[in-house]
């Protein structure tokens, strides 16, 4: 039996809806980021980087969204989530999960965990400031280049739809008008109408 | 023929030593950070985001390192530079890069990179300051959690490793006394000794 370390909103969201697609029976344990659960000892032996998603499996703990993602998709390949069997169109799709996780989702975490990269209050400040321009930036390089359309690797919905729907969903938090990215907004509304995705929001909603 | 564009010293380091572990044909394509070469329009053709690595193949160009190292090993797998065929561990190696890429080399580009998160130079400087106390910290947790030993995988060589070299050798740059890091330290030596990392790094001195 699978269960996912999630909290409600996070970057952990993908990994659940990943896991919906896949038809995955699978337990979600919520840590809670407003008592700072996932810095605490106990959850520390879950995931010594204290943070979310964490993938228990009968194997051992799993982290990163990316790793998980491919590590669903091969673990229920009747699901069809990603090129399985085809390393340049997988990889295609790697470079994609890999992009959201090192430099969109850093980009963000620039607004509200500055203290990572800087102890000086100003610094913080000033960091938070430019999130809303470097990921408008981030989110045009998808719109104009990444995304294939009308599923990020073309005509085959994959993991990396549901990271990008994950991520897309924080441009409100910045304030930055999805208008501008019309392929993304189209996306995400296609996203929403799938039952998997419905089911992810319902039960993150629920916790 | 595969084709990589890098910079000497950089993280395309890591996919050129896979490159060479795994016995490809490939043609070195040197981007000159000196002059920016990576923001200019004819390199953007090349790779949108700037940066490198970039994989040109025969069908289309691969970008991200955690997703070259999967495609190289994926591509050669007599080379068996991965678990291909076991999800767990495969997921378990790319969680590792993938830490390697967003948390790590994240951190080692906030002392020359600052720009990509701040405007204000006070902010910038601030953000340099602290890097060498986050690497450090990085670098505490491959020690302690994360390096499973001899190699980052166990018993058997893999991608990881040549990704693990690449930014271990960042460590004086940040004046880190890799002695902290024995399991690190030993793994530098071992890495050193190998003929492809030998060849990586005379190629690249030559450039």
């Amino acid at each position: 039996m699978l269960t996912l370390y999630y909290a409600p909103g996070s970057c952990a969201r993908a990994s659940h809806i990943a896991l919906r697609e896949a038809g995955a029976e699978f337990d979600l344990h919520p840590v809670d980021f407003a008592s700072a659960e996932q810095r605490s000892a106990a959850y520390r032996k879950v995931n010594p980087k204290g943070r979310v998603p964490a993938l228990q499996t009968e194997r051992g703990i799993l982290t990163e969204t990316p790793a998980i993602l491919a590590y669903i998709a091969q673990s229920f390949p009747a699901a069809n989530l990603a090129p399985l069997d085809d390393p340049f169109e997988f990889a295609r799709l790697q470079a994609f999960n890999s992009y959201l996780c090192a430099t969109v989702h850093v980009a963000h975490a620039h607004s509200r965990r500055g203290e990572r990269w800087a102890d000086d209050p100003a610094a913080i400040a000033e960091m938070k400031r430019k999130t809303p321009e470097v990921m408008a930036d981030c989110f045009l390089l998808i719109e104009d280049n990444l995304f294939t359309g009308p599923w990020v690797m073309g005509g085959t919905y994959s993991v990396a739809d549901a990271y990008l729907f994950t991520i897309a969903q924080w441009l409100p938090v910045h304030r930055i008008n999805s208008a501008r990215y019309p392929k993304v907004r189209d996306h995400m509304s296609r996203m929403l109408a799938r039952s998997a995705v419905q089911a992810t929001l319902e039960a993150e909603s629920a916790d």
